[in-house]
C-alpha cells in the first residue's frame, strides 16, 4: 500500500493547549506523523510519496469561503495585529448570542470560527494544514486510480474540522475534502467509517442532510467525552440526508468485544449501502494506552480492524485522524494498513 | 451613601485566564474590590455594611435551574472527578452542534454552561459569587427601603453572565437579580443602565422579551472588543420587549465627548420610558488608563457621570461591574458617587 506524506505538515507545532479544563503540553505533535512515517518505512508496507498540490478548488467544495478566507488571511492578519506564536480564541457565540456577525478583531473572529480552545494556531499552522489536504487528495486520487488501498498519513488530522469552524487540533476536513474529491470525479457513493475514540462532529455535520455519502462513526460517549454536543444515537441524518448518519456512541472502558460488533455493524451498512469507495477515519486513540482516550484496543487489536476492513471489499482510503500514544502509533497504525494487506 | 460588601466575595481568586487569545495573567483580582473600600473609607462616602443572606430565589428569577443546579453542585462534582484549581470550559456547543444535551463530564457540563474561556472557576468561586449577588440584593433592599441611592461593591461583576451562562469574569448577573427584586418588591419600571466598557451581553439577554425593564447600554463596538456577539445598534428587543433595549456601540478611543453624547441619549430613553428606579451597571474601564480597554474616559469624567445620573432624579442602585486599572480603581468608582452625592 502506497503512503503519501509532506514534511511540510509538521512545521504546525502546538506547544500547549487548553484540555479538561487546564492548560497542559501540546499532544498533536508533529511526532505523531514521524513515529508513523518511520515505522512503514521498518515495515516495508509501501512506497512513500509526496502530495500534489490541489489548490483551494477541493477545500471549497466542502468548507465555507468565509472560512477559507479567515484561514488564508489569517498569517497577515496576526502580523498586522502584532501578535506572534500560537494564537487560541477564548469567546464563542454560544445560543443566546449572535450566530449572524463576524467581528472585526482577531480573537472575535477566531471565535466566529472555531468551537473549542484546544487548537492553537501558529503562523505555520494553516499551511501545514493544507498540505495535510493535499495529502488526503493525492492518496484519493492514487484510490481513484485503480489502486486497491492507499494511505494519506495527514496531521494535522481533520475529522473535528467543520464546514465553517476548526477545533480540535483540525483545521481542513481532510477525510470530507477527499470524500468529495472522489465523489466528484467517478464514485456514486462514498462511505465514510470513523474510527478515532473521539466522534467525527465535523464529517457528520458536512455531510448531514446529504445521500451520497454514507457516514459511520464509533466512538467514545459523548456525554463522557469530547467534543460533548455531537455523535449522539439519534443523530440519524436531516432531509436527502435521512438514514444515511449512523452513530456508535460507547461506554468509557469498552475493549475489542464490545468494539468489534459496533465495527461489524458499521461494516454491514456500508455493504447495505452499495458504497462505491471506503473512507476510513483512522484515529489509533481507541488504543489502551492512550493519555487522552478510554477504550482498550490492544495493538494486534488494529491488524484485526485493518483485515475487517479489507473484506468490505472496496477501494479503501485511510487518512489519519487522532492517536496520541506516540511510542506506539507507528505500530498501531500500521498494524491496520499491514491486517488490510495481509487479508488480501 | 451607603455601600454593601462583604470580604467573602475576595475569595473568588483567579490567577490565570485566556485573553487575547492567549494565557495572561487574571485581572479580575479580589484587590480590585479592596481598592474601592479603601477609597469609600478615605472619603468618608457613607457606612460600607455587610450583606444579608437571600438564598437561592432571588438567583431562580434571572437563571435557570439547571445552570443553578450546575453551579450548586460544581465544587463537590471537582472533588469526585479529582479536579483541583482553577478550571476552564474548553469546548463549546456553537452553530452546528447541539444546544440540547447535557453531557454527564465535567468538562462538557462547563461548555455548556459558559460562552468563553477567560473565566476560571476555582473552588470558592460560586460561594463568592452568590455573596456578591447578596450584596446587590441587600443595596437594591436600601434602596427600595427608601435611600435615594445604594452602591453595591459586587465582586465577582455581573453583567456578562447570561440565563444559563457564565462568561467574562461573571457568574451571577448581579444587576439582573437586583433588578428583578425590586420589581418583585416594589417598582413598575425598571430601567438599566450599564456603562461598562463592554457590552452587558447578560443582562440584556435576561430581559430582551420583556417591556418592564429596559435595558441600555453604552459600550465599545463588539465588533472590536469583547463579548463580540452581542450589543450592537439592531438589537432593540423582541416580543414584549420590542423598543426595550438600546445598545450605543462606540468606536475604540471614544473620549467623554462622544461617550457623555450617549449617556445623554441614555438619560433621555430612561425618563421617556418612565423608570421608577435606575440600576446602574457600574463598570470603571472606560477609563483612559484601564489595561484591556480603548475608552479615554478620565477620571474627573466619572465625577461628571455621577453628577448626570442624579439629574435622572430616580432611586437609584449603584451595581459595580469590571475596571481593571487596579490603582485608580478606587477613585474613579468613588468618584461616580460623590459625583452622585454631591449633585444632590
Amino acid at each position: 500500500m502506497k503512503t503519501v506524506f509532506s514534511e511540510l505538515q509538521l512545521n504546525h507545532r502546538p506547544t500547549f493547549e487548553l484540555s479538561d479544563g487546564a492548560m497542559a503540553p501540546a499532544v498533536e505533535l508533529p511526532a505523531r506523523a514521524e513515529f508513523v512515517r518511520d515505522r512503514i518505512v521498518e515495515t516495508g508496507l509501501g512506497a512513500i510519496q509526496p502530495p500534489d498540490a490541489f489548490g483551494r478548488g477541493p477545500l471549497e467544495r466542502v468548507h465555507s469561503r468565509a472560512y477559507l478566507d479567515f484561514m488564508d488571511g489569517f498569517r497577515a492578519q496576526c502580523e498586522r495585529e502584532g501578535r506572534t506564536g500560537e494564537v487560541f480564541p477564548f469567546c464563542w457565540p454560544t445560543a443566546g448570542l449572535r450566530a449572524d456577525v463576524t467581528p472585526r478583531h482577531l480573537d472575535g473572529q477566531l471565535g466566529r470560527y472555531s468551537f473549542d480552545a484546544g487548537t492553537p494556531i501558529g503562523p505555520e499552522s494553516w499551511r501545514a494544514a493544507k498540505v495535510s489536504a493535499d495529502t488526503a487528495l493525492s492518496a484519493a486520487r492514487l484510490v481513484k486510480d485503480g489502486e486497491r488501498a492507499a494511505f494519506a498519513l495527514c496531521r494535522p488530522p481533520g475529522h473535528h474540522a467543520m464546514s465553517d469552524r476548526f477545533g480540535g487540533y483540525c483545521f481542513v476536513n481532510n477525510a470530507a475534502v477527499a470524500a468529495q474529491y472522489l465523489r466528484d470525479q467517478s464514485a456514486a457513493r462514498i462511505a465514510i467509517l470513523d474510527v478515532d475514540y473521539h466522534h467525527g462532529n465535523g464529517t457528520q455535520e458536512i455531510f448531514y442532510e446529504r445521500s451520497d455519502v454514507l457516514f459511520l462513526s464509533i466512538h467514545a460517549d459523548p456525554a463522557d467525552e469530547y467534543p460533548y454536543f455531537l455523535g449522539y444515537a439519534d443523530e440519524t441524518g436531516t432531509g436527502e440526508g435521512a438514514g444515511f448518519n449512523q452513530n456508535w456512541p460507547l461506554a468509557i472502558g469498552t475493549d475489542w468485544d464490545g468494539w468489534s460488533a459496533a465495527l461489524d455493524a458499521a461494516c454491514g451498512r456500508v455493504m447495505t449501502f452499495g458504497a462505491d469507495v471506503a473512507v476510513i477515519s483512522l484515529g489509533l486513540d481507541p488504543y489502551e494506552h492512550d493519555p487522552i482516550s478510554r477504550f482498550r484496543l490492544q495493538s494486534g487489536d488494529f491488524t484485526r480492524l485493518g483485515a475487517r476492513l479489507e473484506k468490505l471489499g472496496l477501494p479503501t482510503l485511510f487518512v489519519m485522524e487522532g492517536g496520541y500514544a506516540i511510542d506506539a502509533l507507528g505500530v498501531n497504525c500500521v498494524n491496520v494498513l499491514s491486517g488490510f494487506e495481509d487479508a488480501r
